[in-house]
């Protein structure tokens, strides 16, 4: 049974995962600054009898085989500091986070000197840590909604054929998903601003879970 | 009847633009540096009977209703240049555009200053003219290819809510194409990082026709 490290598991995007995860039979560890507090988050969500358990970040990178990083993209750098230490060679991150604010209630995309959330993660992540994108257009609305069928497509990119092919298993891992894969992890920043562009649609037509089919790929 | 302008309207994108509005019943003026040279291309599309006539660029901005772009991005300085004084303040453009090259047989996008092509491009417009963004994510390959379904979605954005909707028209004129107003100018940036998106998977996939479909919106 694969162990998934969702570090920000309390958030409305990692809940969703660790919900969807877990549903789908994966033993889920929730990584929190807090785990008292996340312990009682994760006891209010009502999924009794799934395989869902809280930890400190640490300890949720050390007891994974892969690492899900959903925090906000502006508490990256803090949370990468206090779990540097953990990872090992064999370690896989799948990064789901987006630049994005809504300071003033605008949506804004933050600049990003490596050019997207991915490659800034890469160059804080031990060289021999793997890398991949994926469930970064998925809107959080609808991963949390259990019984709301996804019936779309998560772009997956990443630095290695292993990173893509474990992200990629990870989203199959959600009914209704398709992982598409994109290529190198370069190409994260073309994803991020697809995920922009779905914030675009929603706020333009007052709707909360735009998401994205690939048409012309069978 | 519309009679819409379509500056480099000899390049794969603008001959397919124009041969789908024309088809559907709309007037066009292919516009060109080299109309002679223009005329023999066009003449070779094999479109007899539809409404299809070249002029010089400035000509076919003069006789417009509406302009599309269709220039490579490149040259996007110079065409705007050439025909500036033939805009008119109720002039409407459509950017098609997109900041991407292939040199060395590796897809890169643009440092464009202005944060995208569409907002380049309005620097370089007069004030009352009305711009909007459209058909940046449909494949050329697919576009021109006249007998097949094109079944996605395009997005739209504009500087105006009657740039937008008429950018919106055109893009209902063309069979299997549906509009998705995504807001205003500024989400340009957006749609133009779809583009590079969907040429990253046609080349990680060995396809040429990768797009996109939104879901959640009805």
């Amino acid at each position: 049974m694969t162990s998934i490290g969702i570090l920000g598991g309390t958030g409305q995007h990692g809940r969703g995962l660790a919900q969807r995860f877990s549903a789908a039979g994966a033993r889920v560890i929730v990584g929190s600054r807090d785990p008292l507090r996340a312990r009682e988050t994760v006891a209010k969500w009502g999924t009794a009898g799934q395989s869902i358990v809280v930890a400190h970040n640490a300890v949720a990178v050390e007891h994974s085989d892969l690492t899900v990083l959903a925090v906000p993209f502006t508490s990256v750098d803090t949370v990468l500091t206090e779990v540097h230490s953990q990872f090992r060679d064999t370690s896989i991150v799948i990064d789901v986070t987006v630049p994005v604010t809504f300071a003033g209630g605008r949506m804004t995309m933050l600049e990003v000197d490596e050019g997207s959330a991915t490659e800034h993660i890469r160059a804080r992540l031990p060289a021999g840590v793997q890398l991949a994108a994926a469930f970064k257009t998925i809107p959080a609305h609808v991963l949390g909604a259990a019984d709301e069928s996804l019936d779309c497509d998560e772009f997956v990119c990443g630095d290695s054929d292993e990173a893509r092919a474990r992200a990629s298993a990870l989203v199959e891992l959600v009914p209704g998903l398709r992982p598409i894969d994109v290529g190198p992890l370069s190409r994260a920043r073309f994803i991020e601003h697809v995920t922009a562009l779905a914030i675009a649609i929603n706020r333009t037509h007052k709707i909360h879970d735009a998401r994205f089919r690939v048409v012309g790929l069978t």
